[in-house]
């Protein structure tokens, strides 16, 4: 038998580090009207994406993303063996739909905004066991159809309430290889269901951060590291609510999460001025910034180990009917660039 | 580099071999009056199982499925390291929130009915690569809550056209260890997304045909083997009309699926007296007849090597509703018993 490269409880080591040689990012036009506008490779004009239903749109930005992060790492469709995909829509439509027309051999994934980060764990561990050469790990969601499906119908015009978050427009997609002077994957951390009882659909973040603080204590427990061995910790897309809560429950556990976290619902919008309360929420919310604004900055030198920790928050319709809470979930990668190896 | 494991296009070696030390099928009292009733592990007689819901009680069919293979494993919750399950609801509500009870760290799932062998091929990745040391792969389905989700109210008692098929209430879960004498999982090959353009939702055997030939074909062809090297060749949820459609096609390619490839949404009900038309269906279809017929058959010794292909319609009301059509997909599992080891 080898020997495991489960570290602790929930960690796993990937050795082989597999490199993500390329991303792409497409948004909407709220989001490009947003602070992290200048590291979107594509910003929309319009949401609908020349469809006729916002379903349909959200499936032609998950193609884009796949099928442009695929040119710019120089590489074909049929060079990448898989596809890891997933998103909020009823049976992950806009994934299936945007994988019968890419024809990649196809594993559909549900972790609901924890998806980029599951792909991730999925694509790292398939790609550490010899079984490809190149997959794609990626997700999209959609303001439109995610609020008609989750909430009200658009023109009923509901009210927000502040602790409510915005869903994005936008797909992300990471190209993995096996080789080459790119950041690279090193750990992933595969969370647990959390739920404490949350049952307003319009409080997320306080839904999903219970989980969030579950998977990045796992991860500093199983690791040995501290939030001081990252230059950058993003969770997915807490908004400001739960990134607080994150932040203070983690410090009770004696974990200092003040100087060197993110959450990137909070920064992919202007939330005063674009009104969108808490933050951004969504498949796509932490995929893009990941794939735009994060991995940027890694190419660039300016952060060297990152913790990207995408939440997501485990309802459906059905549930929230029936009385059910929220349950929560977070995967957590460590990606790093020029550190020189793993110290840990 | 370590030496890729991919075969051909889209099959991957598993050479650890990953064992399946145990099984167990929970199944509705319809299920149970059909004619593999003998093989079930539990037999429900209120499809509701205590619950005040249809998805309340898919849930606990999932749960029960996990918790009673842990215990015929005779190990602990916590000894498993990962559960992969999806199921059709939306938003896999069945198992998350049985994931939340169990509280072991969780991968969501999605690919419809293909869902068991999409769960058993992460979970060999998985295990192949020495991430964990026992990994469970389940899946659940509900008839009512499927209908009345995927459908009509059930109140409304629409007709059901000879195509249609019956949504197997069911749970099957598998779980994997390193070592022991106990079925293996040798190949598994993952599957394209194929759509034919069928958009009768009472017609997914039609539907679902052209991704199991796909699938089987591939595999086929990847690992040289032909039909003859199998025991038995067992798609998921076709129904009497997709197996009759997957013969002919595959026929047309020169394999002869005649004499030892049965269907396991054929073989669940008695079509005829149970009036379930072209047969059973549902993620839970072919999870509860490989974790009871297949796997107690070939601890027996009847089979000796089986191909699982379990088969999704990767259908949404909305996609539906929409014009889309629907599509397909299936992935394969290569299980061996007292074969002596692999001979390809």
């Amino acid at each position: 038998m080898d020997k495991l490269k489960l570290i602790g409880k929930q960690t796993l080591k990937i050795e082989s580090k597999p490199r993500i040689i390329s991303t792409f990012s497409v948004v909407g036009p709220k989001e490009g009207d947003g602070p992290l506008k200048d590291y979107f490779d594509l910003i929309l004009d319009d949401d609908l994406n020349g469809e006729d239903s916002y379903e349909k749109a959200e499936s032609t930005l998950l193609y884009t993303s796949v099928t442009e992060s695929i040119k710019k790492a120089k590489l074909k469709p049929q060079d990448i063996n898989f596809l890891f995909a997933g998103d909020l829509l009823n049976q992950i439509i806009s994934s299936t739909f945007a994988a019968r027309d890419l024809e990649i051999p196809f594993i559909g994934l549900y972790g609901a905004c924890s998806t980029m980060t599951e792909s991730l764990c999925m694509a790292s561990i398939t790609m550490d066991g010899g079984f490809a050469r190149n997959v794609i790990a990626a997700t999209s969601s959609h303001f439109s159809a995610a609020e008609r499906q989750f909430r009200y119908p658009l023109e009923f015009g509901n009210q927000r309430p502040p602790t409510a978050q915005w869903t994005v427009t936008g797909s992300g997609s990471m190209v993995l290889a096996r080789e080459g002077n790119y950041p690279y994957i090193t750990y992933v951390t595969i969370g647990k269901v959390k739920d404490y009882g949350i049952k307003d659909a319009n409080n997320m973040g306080a839904a999903m951060a219970p989980a969030a603080v579950s998977t990045i204590y796992r991860h500093f427990k199983d690791t040995g590291r501290t939030p001081q061995d990252y230059d950058l910790i993003a969770t997915g897309d807490l908004g400001k609510i739960g990134r607080e809560i994150t932040q203070k429950l983690l410090k009770e556990y004696g974990y200092d999460m003040y100087s060197n976290y993110i959450d990137c619902g909070e920064e992919i919008f202007d939330n005063e001025r674009q009104k969108t309360d808490s933050g951004g929420s969504g498949c796509g919310c932490s995929a893009v910034v990941a794939s735009g604004y994060i991995y940027k900055n890694m190419r660039k030198g300016k952060f060297k180990r990152v913790l990207l920790v995408s939440t997501g928050a485990l309802l459906s319709t059905t549930s929230s009917l029936q009385g059910e809470s929220i349950p929560g979930i977070a995967h957590a990668v460590s990606i790093e660039y020029g550190t020189g190896g793993d110290k840990a």
